[in-house]
């Protein structure tokens, strides 16, 4: 079987768990704590990030973008990645948005302050920080409000693994509390129908203990 | 004519232009002052970043990463991404760490104080982060010298795209006249093979007004 090395509450590792999920392929995972630099896992993936693939023929696959590409190319049925070259680059450019803006925008301000600075010991969250996630976080979901006015999906008329990975980014943000749903009608329809896709059901599981969810976080009619 | 929205000195800009010359796609550039962040060029990439290509048939693709994969999709011929889903994968995660990696810890450390904050006004270069671009260089020069101990190219027998972006980071560096060559041999011998590709020779001939090259930078026997 698949092991995917992983952390809790990273956007990238649960992106790389939905792929997983849609392409119903099974897997374990196994937590990285990657602060303590193991040399196992150096030599797995020597930037010592999570997410890292071995696939059942022992191949190693490092970085979730590099694991969804290679999943999509091995397991063909249900492309993630759309059909064809100009299908595909919207796709692309949609997860670049996600995995590079949002999470400097958002994720970092915060997901990171809040959750692994308080389990890293890294002293108290800083306010600023998260007040400018709350702002950036406002223009993110009208980006999804105007895309999803346009389109069935955030690439076009597919659920893709732009989806996905929005939906990934965002839940760790949701996990907190701290998406204002009510303020973005349109990005909240189109969350609600990522979430209830089979493939979803294991993150709304995901429990960290010492930080539970808010109660609406695994509700599908939030 | 397929057009090419730019920068100079871009290291992202310098691998799309690289793999347009591999495939041998005639191109046009045009450079985009991406801090006046201009109308026109936001309806075409809303992040407002370069590079942006415009094919032949209209199209948009926005991000270096996206553009390479759309043209091996596009012009198959010479794939630049390899064969095969686990080399395509070590392609990806040399690239990944370039692009992200290198960028973070050494372009944005001595190219971005260097070039940028001179050019936009934004005040003098912050000596502790050249010192630090400075230190991380050494690092990944060490972990090319390892890999082309091992390997022909980067990420096997073939020259890929891992090489071009890895080259085009470095380019940037060595514009700037910082990198470190004589205490790096074998990473020296791979840029002196990847830098005598007729796709270089474009970039090697890059002449910032007010900002030329040290005297090497263009030389192939350097």
């Amino acid at each position: 079987m698949m092991l995917l090395y992983h952390l809790w509450l990273s956007p990238f590792c649960r992106k790389v768990r939905l792929a997983l999920g849609e392409k119903q392929l099974p897997f374990k995972m196994q937590v990285e704590k990657v602060w303590e630099r193991r040399d196992d896992f150096l030599a797995l993936n020597p930037t010592g990030e999570c997410p890292v693939l071995v696939d059942e023929d022992g191949n190693r696959i490092c970085g979730s973008q590099v694991i969804c590409e290679y999943l999509d190319e091995m397991y063909g049925a249900r492309p993630l990645l759309g059909t064809g070259a100009i299908e595909r680059a919207e796709v692309r450019r949609l997860i670049d948005w996600f995995d590079r803006k949002f999470y400097a925008e958002v994720g970092v301000n915060l997901v990171e302050e809040k959750i692994m600075k308080r389990f890293l010991g890294l002293g108290e969250p800083s306010s600023s920080a998260i007040r400018a996630g709350g702002r950036n976080l406002h223009i993110h979901l009208a980006y999804i409000d105007w895309l999803v006015d346009r389109r069935t999906w955030l690439a076009g008329e597919e659920m893709t693994l732009a989806d996905l990975t929005a939906a990934a980014h965002l839940s760790t943000v949701d996990y907190l509390g701290d998406v204002p749903w009510g303020d973005h009608s349109e990005a909240k329809d189109w969350y609600a129908r990522v979430k209830s896709r089979p493939s979803f059901r294991p993150v709304l599981a995901d429990h960290i203990p010492g930080a539970p969810p808010p109660r609406h976080y695994a509700d599908l009619d939030f």
